[in-house]
């Protein structure tokens, strides 16, 4: 349904499935005057005005950003430094600058830092996506239902807040505030870690001998589908979450090891106690996510 | 479609998903004359009768089994030895003992000694299931298009082999025939290793402090959402499963822990290109699966 528009003029950096599906989100419910799409690869513009995913685009950001009352950074997050850097001398004043990344205290500590005085950064997490990549992927439905984090630093001008908080809203999300600390602390439990252990058992298969391999493949809907699914996300992305998150990730895969540990005892003991224990205590979680209408 | 029926007189014994969704899948298919449900359980009795799952049904198994070609337990496989004992004197000579269960050399190792002479024991496994469980949670669908894996041992009747291979083709399955111990070291990583990893992950998450816990509900949807189904999974089954094919389920784990310490090095140390090339070449695999239509 058409709306009034939030913002004027609109730049979008990445047109990737995050980026794709804002964009498809934006225009469909009238959020905004004119959609400017960038991207470093020549092939994602072509594909996103192929597409009308946006009203214009290209692969100069300095040209992109100019006039724009928002510009929203969707590139892996190893970008963000060098791009902020690239951005900065073109933000008007008054503009707002956020990104969709899912990892959060690295924005305000890489981003904040470059963009000029009278640029309000909001960093936004939106938690949707698929396990499928580039413009092609996106879909307008994307964010509707689900929920988007917005962690300002504590300074930041509340009504900027607000407007990005409008926007999330506008496209279906529902919205929390919270510390860039504490959101990478929660990601790394709910996102983060099972990303990494998806990849890992997907790994252990690939490195069994080729013949198991094939009958892994055949036999997957046993359990091992789910993983290869989520394993199947975009690499470079995943890399960059990994770096730029460690500490957390490394905390919580530390206590997920021990939680294996234990397990791997009471199987090699015998103890199937234990293990009922476990595996009637984990059915109160999925209970808890299909109440809140996450399931 | 009504098809000649393959038995004349059916024993299944356990009313849960599986036994459920058999029932339903022999019924309209006109796979059997008649149907007979069996249940340590009377709550599943009275469900399974109620639910119109089966013909007659009761919690007397020797009775069940009496004057049936073809019996086949659904319950889960800690129990398989006890109720060989008990339906071994009461199965015709000639019949087919067959069964659902997730581990397979357990089957001709506990169930084969018990059975009388001329009692025929096929051991099967469909590929299929979902993360509910009872009577009520079974449909006739649940097989069709999903691959069932028999372990006859080396000596078995093949007639006894094809008719069950036809049961499970008429109910739209795709069989294929394997070693016990194959079957249990295939399955140990596409099936048992990701249900012990979601169970453990699922708990890791239990074990943080309250208010983490509501937010890990809240934003599951980012990948944490996918292990809790699995972990959601019927606990006493998945017992009897790890209790059963230990030794296969802790190589694989085994391996799976090396593969994990080595991406949490690279993760420590920074390396990204380590990072990139693990999950770029997990993609291949998920390639397998859709190209092998089980996505």
């Amino acid at each position: 349904m058409e709306q009034t528009p939030l913002f004027g003029r609109v730049a979008l950096i990445g047109m990737g499935l995050i980026g794709g599906s804002l964009a498809l989100a934006l225009r469909q419910h009238g959020l905004v005057g004119r959609l400017v799409g960038a991207d470093h690869n020549p092939d994602h513009v072509t594909q996103a005005l192929a597409l009308g995913l946006v009203d214009e685009a290209g692969t100069d950001l300095g040209l992109a950003v100019r006039g724009c009352d928002l510009v929203v950074l969707a590139t892996p997050v190893g970008t963000f430094a060098e791009l902020a850097a690239t951005i900065a001398p073109h933000c008007m004043p008054g503009a707002i600058v956020s990104d969709v990344g899912s990892v959060k205290e690295l924005v305000l500590r890489e981003i904040a830092p470059r963009l000029p005085p009278g640029v309000h950064l909001v960093p936004a997490h939106p938690i949707a996506g698929t396990e499928h990549s580039g413009p092609a992927a996106g879909f307008a439905t994307l964010f509707q239902g689900r929920w988007c984090i917005l962690t300002p630093a504590a300074d930041t001008d509340p009504s900027a807040v607000e407007r990005v908080r409008a926007l999330w809203l506008r496209v279906g999300s529902m919205v929390e505030v919270m510390t860039a600390e504490h959101h990478d602390r929660v990601l790394a439990i709910t996102s983060h870690l099972p990303h990494l252990i998806a990849y890992t058992i997907v790994d252990t298969a690939v490195g069994l001998e080729e013949s198991t391999q094939s009958e892994v493949i055949k036999f997957s809907a046993s359990g091992f589908r789910d993983f290869t699914r989520i394993a199947a996300s975009d690499p470079i992305m995943w890399r960059d979450i990994f770096l730029n998150n460690r500490e957390a990730v490394l905390e919580i895969l530390q206590r997920f090891t021990e939680d294996l540990t234990a397990l791997q005892r009471a199987i090699r003991r015998g103890e199937g106690d234990t293990l009922q224990e476990v595996f009637t205590r984990t059915r109160g979680i999925r209970r808890g996510i299909i109440d809140a209408k996450q399931a």
